[in-house]
């Protein structure tokens, strides 16, 4: 087992491996940009080492920094954590040529999963099911129509150098192919001087739904699981959930085999997560792979009962995995709590954090770097906690949600905690009716 | 199902009571002493009364004032929590009496189970093994010769009129017993002018292991497992843990069985826990039944993932309960922070809180009611926090612990988190091998 962790990374997630790495009897090293000297994975840590001011390609992203940082400490891991240098086939390379066992994806897996084209191909061999369209641009109109009848109805005509919805299309029966052809093909040429033309299937209803899996380097993998992750906005995540309301038993063994699937054909070793498009129908397609931990990991360890960090470290040690699909007994969502401000569009409002409170009790669990006193720096990600409650059914995991939103206190700057408690009574939320078209039309209420 | 509960305690169960009852849509009224005007359960709770000042008996002991306080806010049902009211008779019935439904045992039920005496007879006419021995005043040094061997040494001699060890002897083996017998009675007439003698079975190694029971009004009952509550000063728990490390299946299933009999056999309804002592050849004895909730009922709910409070709402409102006992399928520990000096023989240290952080993440649970800036009284219990983790193994939820217990600060007042932290690395607390005597041995060492 590996004897010091570096963790190559800041705020909750930086604690999460810290604590994890303590339960394990492994020493620890944080590395901290000037802006993060306050922060509690540097008090929590066993050593830390400066690495830099922001931004972060001064520091965090600063690769030279980091290795040196790990060589000084004599680190014989580093777990990146998410973002940063998470899914940096360089930095995993370098990694590995300092020997230093990097706790994520080769260089080779990230690269083969980093570019989408090239992760859909792959995935399209191993027999994963793709989103369907042609294959570059459409040659003529007779294609285009073959194309068509062939995945059938609806589909998305797009201009391949379009953009803000210029040039593009959504055609729900074949009647209206040859009108929105022509007048795409015009729109496009007029706007980009370029009239080429790409197909995809529509998917209507989209929703996001990710399945948690987990590899070793025997080449075998199982999955945890999904999490549905529809409810963002502009791509954020805001809230997650396991299981999707939108489940049934047999699309979870459908999409939990693919993913399954997918991490065996490129002996996936490590965490990981699929996400998919899952449409209206329960058609579901590869959207891509995250070869890292996800923020969302904790709703998946409170259904399951063990700690996917562990899991992580573990599996970069060599031990096998037990090889066991779950099955969900119990549900979990979680809230990302962000210095944002819901009453004015989301807007940083990054400043001193004068009074904290966290809620607490049965089913309850909070991940945060943050205190009372602690100053949100202006520079990095304005998640501050994430809130997580478990219970047996839905309903109930929802109720607690509520009740801990309610005791939740962070003074001296805005948080989404207001929003997140509109969000825990929206009917449409409650029901489980959402897409992740759900944010286009939500808006706060007035404040009481 | 009650519209609003009153709850008649304060501090941490307080809040855990309110917590349940928000989840649950029930509004609640909070009942307070003018010393705990700041306290969290006040500012949580849907309303507020105050009954009066310390100490107890002009406020949480105050009947008239807590039948008050629920009839002008129009409870229709009242939580007692533990300690204060929650095993009072008398209160149980007045409630009834006024019409509002008493979350815990019915005065019939708490007086049977009250006395100690009345306890143990019920038991033994359930066919519950209690501690084997006299009844009553030994008439003869025949009768003492025959009733120890018809229980087996070793046995206990004990004066009727005795205490602090006086009269008191300790018998391993026959050949001795005429000796002991001689000189405890010699002793305990020179001690207290009285030497009736009365013998027990002497309980070797003795541990302290509960079994969660909760019984229905059809008269049905389930056991949820056991709790090792045996690391005790002065027999106030400190820690407890569940499963029992020193627990069998079989005796689980003696146990668990023995408990289920004696809350059909007198038909208890709602949650309790049958308490026994189990020595080192895992024979077992009914010490006594509390007819209430348990300070440490959250490491339970950790373990089968549901909320005991919820299910003492749900059968004192009728609902029949599942039935199904429970095998354990996780390892969870409390530890009980108080605000007492571990360094100092654990002398209460009230005050101020002058900077508190918890620790969090996976695995953690928090319950407590106390906050940066808090005063702790000096008038109540010295309890803080409940500080619970829980895992897969045992040895996980030991790491856990201490990694959690390292995380929490709490400032300005002397709490017992260095004494946990010790413990959580006592070579015998981590083999699991303690009885209730462990703590006569144990000694802080030195601060670092």
């Amino acid at each position: 087992m590996f004897k010091k962790i570096l963790i190559a990374n800041r705020g909750e997630i930086a604690l999460r491996v810290i604590r994890t790495c303590k339960e394990m009897g492994i020493k620890t090293v944080a590395v901290y940009s000037t802006a993060d000297a306050e922060s509690l994975h540097v008090r929590f840590a066993d050593e830390a080492v400066c690495i830099g001011p922001p931004p972060s390609n001064l520091s965090y992203l600063k690769i030279s920094n980091i290795i040196a940082a790990a060589e000084i400490t004599n680190a014989d891991a580093i777990h990146p954590g998410y973002g940063f240098l998470s899914e940096n086939a360089k930095f995993s390379k370098i990694c590995a040529e300092h020997d230093i066992k990097f706790i994520g994806a080769s260089p080779d897996m990230i690269d083969k999963m980093g570019d989408k084209a090239t992760a859909k191909a792959t995935m399209r061999a191993a027999g994963v099911p793709c989103v369907p369209g042609s294959e570059g641009i459409l040659e003529s109109y007779e294609e285009a129509e073959k194309i068509a009848n062939d995945m059938g109805y609806p589909v998305m005509l797009k201009a391949t150098a379009g953009g803000g919805g210029k040039g593009m299309r959504a055609v729900w029966k074949k009647e209206d192919l040859q009108k929105a052809w022509e007048s795409a093909r015009q729109e496009a040429g007029a706007a980009f001087g370029n009239d080429g033309m790409y197909m995809e299937k529509l998917i209507e209803e989209p929703r996001h739904i990710e399945i948690q899996i987990v590899g070793d380097s025997s080449g075998k993998a199982c999955h945890l699981s999904e999490r549905d992750c529809s409810v963002q906005r502009r791509h954020q995540k805001l809230t997650e959930e396991t299981p999707s309301p939108f489940m049934t038993d047999k699309l979870r063994k459908q999409m939990g085999d693919a993913a399954v699937k997918a991490a065996e054909y490129i002996k996936y070793e490590g965490a990981g997560t699929v996400e998919f498009l899952v449409d209206k129908h329960r058609n579901f397609y590869f959207m891509e792979m995250n070869t890292r931990i996800q923020v969302e990991h904790p709703i998946t360890e409170q259904v399951i009962d063990y700690d996917l960090i562990r899991e992580q470290i573990l599996v970069a040690a060599g031990v096998p995995i037990s090889g066991k699909n779950y099955e969900p007994q119990l549900h979990s969502i979680e809230c990302r709590i962000n210095a944002e401000d819901p009453y004015h569009d989301f807007r940083p409002s990054p400043g001193k954090i004068t009074n904290l409170h966290a809620p607490g009790g049965h089913g309850v669990r909070i991940d945060t770097h943050v205190y009372s006193g602690y100053v949100i720096p202006p520079n990095y990600d304005s998640m501050i906690a994430k809130l997580i409650t478990t219970a047996q059914t839905r309903e109930e995991a929802i109720s607690k949600m509520r009740r801990a939103l309610d005791e939740f206190v962070i003074e001296g700057v805005k948080t989404t905690i207001p929003f997140h408690r509109q969000l825990m009574d929206e009917p449409d939320y409650v029901a489980g009716n959402y897409t992740t078209k759900f944010m286009e039309s939500f808006k706060m209420k007035p404040r009481e």
